[in-house]
């Protein structure tokens, strides 16, 4: 078994991993609350011991490792070693070759590429971690709310490591996404409200049945499996880490994950400082953008293409926003249309069918590169988090049907 | 420069590559023929140097390669290698991780998974490879004709090469995968007829625009980059070949190329004999089912819900069957509504979601085990072509919305 306790990253209790996981406690004892509307308060970070890590591997032996595959190395996870099944584990395989490099306007841009993982999205690095906990801890039924990614990635993860899954989701679900939900044989509640109401029904069944909860933010795993990505970057690069990483940012999971990946390598002595977080939101979706400025957080109900990332009450909002000022970020707000230009872009140039949620980083490259708060020369990753084929609407958007022409009419056309 | 030739399936002349590929060469010379509604005659196949490349590399040596990237091997190729670019192969890589092994009713079942494949289809294969030759041979235009996928892949492959592509379809592509040729930046030509017209415009045009042409079985290579997932399944499996290998059959292209990688492998002295193909069709699209049995083709027009293997003429019809019979093989047609079914397993038990065509193996996995034709016990690997989101039609079929529940309305369903 490692060696790691959970934190509260509000009053700092220190909890006892037993005491936590087979309990079904999630959130701090102390000072923990899921109120309706606001950011979640008294969420666990998990720590381990750092100083026994450092002498468990080194640097170069870990650079060895293939990306894609955080349980070959469990002891960086709140993981049981023996009790992992190495077998079922490649099916959560996401790609070695996801960080990917490109030229673009004399520069070159980097991309990590999340949109082939096993159900397409980030997420699956969160439900991957979630699913193997369930199993170590011989649980087989896993619950959680989500406004689509989250519910199709646990329900396929699921699908894939024989789990039954249960998904609450609110009526205004795109079509497309519940349809995957279903395709994976999950069970799915539709909930006749806003996703602030199928979260908390999901805390109330699932902690009445015994269902494990993989609620964003709420479930620390949740964070602690989205750090995978700092460290598949570590290993991408060889090293050679990225000056600015560009980060979709809606619940504020991913960024915060991704910090407590980038402050382990620093812990660890592998890495000598952190990578700038920028923290991209939409216009209509800014919750941690107005943060970060002003230090107080205002509900404001959400509205933006970029469903997945649409949070009035992003439930990570303190630790995202920490993730920005401790790396001397910055947190940006793009529109819908900067959206859809750059959700264009990024199929044109780099042949990747982004989400508008992804897309919205490259419209904040942009913006950045030319208000000169960035560096084209710098080494800048976009990390793009979603698939576009999950829901194509926003697709449809921009591409217009043309007329079909026939034969004769298309030779004219094109031989003149 | 790889030492090959090309030799005519049909009246086996042989041709050299420099006459071939600089003067957009593609059928036979001498008896090439590409009519209506008729199979491709004269249809090119690549021969290397066998006891040269057995001298050149060792099957243990192979075997470390990693699986996904046959330009790591490119003496199998019609590739020079000193004109391959490193730097952007690695937008082209397929997972590492695509075969995978699941129980399935007391039996280990193989699925080889396609759809994660950089534009989620198995055409990234050919796509990828005619590409290549393309920036080999210092053409940046590539066109296809296409009733979707083919389409969305060299659509996207050009995006990630820097190519232009001309990607001609019928009027009555589905428009989901209408819009992801359009949104990789393709030029869209939409023909108001059906494929076989859309195919011969594509002809016409690109011979005289001098654009490199795509056109599957037609341009040799579509064939040649097919046969990667043969060394991919060799790799994965370290040798240890499946019994039976389902493919989905539609033009037969996908069939024809996994036969020649592997009687490639056979040539080498790789493996000791060859495993049986299995060609899968839809009831409504089942021409090669019908020429494997009674050799003879007969011209009817495809309906069936699996669009992606929906062919009335296959184009390497005559490959195809030469296939199966060779492999001591079967060709078998399932319904849509076994499709549709199977679409559903393979999503349930696997995780994975398929387009029809793909589902199409499973169902006949099924239906063979049933009639005793095979064996669960052999080592039966389902080729899964194509992602199910490329066009969520089929999965709406059998994923009706449920009803909105209200908070109370759930707990006390749920609870009581």
């Amino acid at each position: 078994m490692n060696n790691y306790i959970y934190k509260c990253t509000n009053c700092n209790r220190e909890c006892n991993a037993e005491g936590i996981e087979g309990n079904f406690v999630y959130l701090c004892p102390s000072c923990g609350k899921a109120e309706k509307n606001k950011p979640l308060e008294g969420v666990f970070i998990i720590e381990y011991d750092y100083e026994e890590l450092r002498k468990k591997i080194k640097r170069e032996d870990f650079l060895k490792l293939p990306a894609g595959k955080f349980w070959l190395y469990p002891w960086l996870f709140p993981l049981d070693e023996k009790k992992l099944n190495f077998n079922v584990l490649k099916r959560l395989a996401l790609s070695e070759d996801q960080y990917l490099e490109y030229d673009y306007n004399k520069s070159k841009i980097f991309l990590m590429d999340e949109t082939r993982n096993p159900t397409f999205s980030y997420k699956d690095r969160a439900s991957g971690l979630v699913a193997l906990k369930a199993l170590e801890l011989g649980i087989t039924e896993i619950a959680a709310a989500s406004t689509g990614n989250a519910g199709s990635s646990l329900a396929g993860i699921s699908a894939r490591l024989g789990l039954t899954s249960h998904i609450f989701v609110p009526k205004n679900i795109p079509d497309a996404k519940r349809i995957q939900i279903q395709s994976f044989g999950a069970n799915i509640y539709i909930v006749d409200g806003d996703y602030d109401n199928a979260f908390d029904l999901c805390l109330e069944i699932s902690e009445k049945k015994k269902w494990y909860n993989r609620n964003t933010a709420y479930n620390p795993l949740t964070i602690e499996g989205k750090k995978s990505a700092a460290f598949d970057i570590f290993i991408s690069t060889q090293g050679k880490m990225p000056d600015n990483i560009f980060i979709p940012v809606g619940d504020g999971v991913i960024i915060s994950g991704i910090y407590k990946g980038l402050t382990e390598l620093l812990e660890l002595g592998w890495i000598e400082k952190l990578p700038k977080l920028i923290a991209v939101q939409a216009k209509g979706s800014d919750a941690i953008v107005r943060y970060v400025k002003s230090n107080s957080f205002i509900y404001e109900s959400a509205s933006t293409i970029a469903d997945s990332i649409s949070a009035g009450a992003p439930r990570n909002l303190y630790m995202a926003a920490k993730a920005v000022k401790q790396t001397n970020g910055i947190a940006v707000a793009v529109s819908d249309n900067e959206i859809l230009n750059a959700q264009k872009d990024i199929a044109n140039y780099f042949g990747i069918l982004s989400e508008p949620s992804s897309a919205s980083v490259f419209a904040a490259y942009k913006n950045l590169i030319k208000e000169e708060k960035i560096k084209a020369g710098d080494k800048n990753l976009l990390l793009i988090t979603g698939n576009g084929l999950k829901d194509i609407s926003a697709l449809e958007i921009w591409n217009d049907k043309p007329l079909a022409k026939d034969y004769n009419e298309w030779t004219r056309l094109l031989l003149k």
